[in-house]
């Protein structure tokens, strides 16, 4: 190991650097974040915490680092002793959870008590549940009022999608707390709405551009050595995040303006861009999907999936994209030998002779879902998710995916490694990879 | 709010007690739990946390309460400090992650330099992990062989799906530290296979019984209902876990002998499972996926999915499980109406009089589906997930359910609320449930 990528987000350099001498280890001033989340659905392991990797996420992409996540339950003890700690480290504690108008509800009464303000009643906010619940036809809860008391001092950040207003608590030094609801759908639309508007501000004097190549189909390594043979600007931290067989690769300037930093990212983009060419599949938030789709879409082509080994993942995944109905004609799930053959065509002779596993039948499979749903591509999966159906020659993890497209058939051999639910998730990323990198090529 | 529920797992009272006083919060002696993880991948958010509430579900089965979840880094100072505080905290500290053998992979010095124990040799470790290569005939990394040195007085806990050894380490004053390797499957693996019996033994003097009633389609509250009109002994904690239109509730019993907390365990479970009746779909790990697979194979009953909205979530969900290609024959994702017309064969004037989502054509679909692909049941799922495509009428987020099994057709319909993916996912869950129960009625 011996590589020059600032993984800054962890604040955490991989190896010995060479190249350039490292640079401080947080180079975006005082700035550091820590997530705090509330509830004892998490400590009791009822609910997997997928706030704090959003959050923290997004606080990258305005170069600052999350140091540290911590969840605990409802508990008023334990909450202050984690708020107290939270404020002694950190100089931005972000806080989920716990805002909701019951009684086990007590985070801003809390907050209050860590920051040594009272409660106040905020009229504004009183007025938004109000309008809330006339919205929806529905009885005011007067408990839902409670709602409406928030530490003196603190800005409400109104909530379109429930009655829990988010906190945003400017404290001594700097530091700021912000308390948001622990409901990721209101969380999330508060935190882009409100949050990282405010934060992009407080980052006054250092201007922040961050730039997300987002990558399928090459491995960590690869990346690390692209890297090494360009130049990478002094002011531009280089972040690597490799998550089922992708690997995001995150450019963060900072600088004294913003054209300067938007300069900065574009001078490393652009070679960066070339060099991984065709295994960038989009930037930012758009995901592998989107990608397929927006590609779909300019190339006026529908699609249509013959599923096996993944059953319905693919498709489930590609129709989670808003407005996939305007290329995505359906699909079949050909469990059962039967429905290859009689919905898909695949020939007796062709599952005698290969076996369903196989590539002439994921070619089969293709050209018969194609055919089948009238769509201009046909995508096939078929292989064994295990853990049992593996043979010496077929092993568990064995996945044939096919491409037709009225011309041409295409297919590919893979093998993946795991349990039955990481070779679907596996499958069906590389499936859809494999779709995206046959649109490119047209 | 007048409850006498004790979520324990979180020690936390919900609302004020009724009925028998409430217990210590914890009322299972000194053990208390922190789950600290370990990697930049969790901090900076390109990897979600699901180990922590795995092991808080797993913790919580034997009476153990998990207070604290924790995420940091790999940067060594922040590992120590998030080591020596979590050892000050708790009574058991379960450490995940940054056990591998590459640079970047402390937490096994950090344990040694947080205990005071040097980092030794042990033979043992070092032969299963050049037996892990020899079988998979590959070639000895020698990075691999750092994984042999734990922390003195340790004892290494055999993971068989990787090189890196977990780690039980007995501290002084009761306590223990256990290290786990971050990938899910080996940390479960050694989990379930070493961690869980030694904490069972452990608890000496005392014994842990858990039962988990799993359920669906009925309210927390409803639960809470049923829980008062019952005598829960006072032996004998409850916990509900709400999760996604399902709610786990789970008994505990802490008792002398282990009979003995069978014996409460079974008190309480009997009438609580008389009284929920059909809403329990299984027992402690059983997901409703594999309930249904279960009925299905004793109903000697093959099923097939037509899906719209889902896009092939339900299916994906029922493939899920091992062995379920024994009774899922296959689906059809009936995306365009083209294919609602001419693949399961819903007629043009049932859409046009009704539209594509209501209850005819579900009805229509389930029919179509149950025939094509020759199944007992055919089961499908139309609705308009969003953003999009709402009217007033029609609102985003209404669902019909259709089943259809030969002697008659079932349908049923739902208003979900919230984003495109929430609404999918609990399209699909109130699908499996609806299947489930109709098994349940012949």
């Amino acid at each position: 190991m011996n590589l020059c990528i600032v993984s800054h987000a962890a604040c955490r350099i991989k190896g010995k650097p060479v190249g350039p001498a490292p640079r401080p280890l947080c180079y975006n001033g005082p700035m550091q974040a820590e997530v705090l989340a509330i509830g004892s659905e998490l400590t009791s392991g009822a609910t997997v915490n997928t706030n704090a990797a959003y959050l923290a996420r997004r606080l990258a992409a305005l170069g600052i680092p999350c140091r540290r996540q911590v969840a605990v339950g409802d508990e008023r003890s334990e909450l202050l002793a984690a708020l107290h700690e939270g404020l002694q480290r950190s100089t931005l504690l972000i806080v989920t959870g716990g805002l909701g108008p019951t009684f086990d509800d007590i985070t801003m009464a809390a907050i209050a008590e860590a920051t040594r303000r009272p409660l106040v009643y905020f009229p504004a906010v009183a007025t938004a549940i109000r309008r809330f619940y006339t919205r929806r036809h529905r009885a005011l809860q007067r408990a839902a009022l409670r709602q409406a008391y928030l530490p003196r001092g603190g800005q409400p950040l109104s909530n379109a999608l429930g009655t829990a207003a988010g906190l945003w608590l400017p404290l001594a030094h700097g530091r700021v707390l912000v308390a948001l609801p622990g409901v990721p759908a209101e969380m999330r639309a508060i935190t882009e709405r409100h949050v990282l508007p405010r934060l992009k501000r407080l980052a006054s004097g250092r201007a922040i551009e961050s730039r997300t190549l987002r990558t399928a189909g090459i491995v960590e390594l690869a990346i690390e050595a692209v890297l090494r043979r360009l130049r990478i600007p002094p002011e531009v931290s280089v972040g690597l995040y490799p998550n089922l067989r992708m690997v995001d690769v995150r450019l963060t300037a900072a600088t004294r303006s913003r054209p300067q930093a938007k300069r900065s990212l574009a001078r490393l983009e652009a070679p960066l861009r070339r060099a991984l060419g065709v295994h960038v599949y989009g930037v930012d938030d758009e995901t592998i999907e989107e990608a397929v789709g927006r590609l779909l879409v300019a190339r006026r082509r529908t699609i249509a999936v013959a599923e096996s080994c993944t059953g319905g993942l693919v498709s489930d995944r590609l129709t989670n994209v808003p407005g996939s109905s305007r290329y995505v004609r359906g699909g079949v799930i050909a469990y059962h030998n039967d429905v290859k053959r009689t919905q898909l065509g695949v020939s007796s002779t062709l599952l005698a002779k290969y076996g369903a596993v196989s590539a002439p039948v994921a070619r089969s499979m293709a050209q018969g879902v194609r055919r089948l749903l009238g769509s201009n591509v046909g995508l096939a999966i078929t292989g064994i998710a295990g853990p049992t159906g593996g043979t010496k020659r077929k092993p568990v993890g064995l996945v044939y995916l096919a491409l037709a497209d009225g011309r041409r058939v295409l297919s590919h051999r893979c093998q993946f490694f795991g349990d039955r639910l990481s070779i679907k998730a596996q499958a069906a990323q590389a499936a859809i990879d494999f779709l995206r990198r046959h649109l490119l090529r047209r």
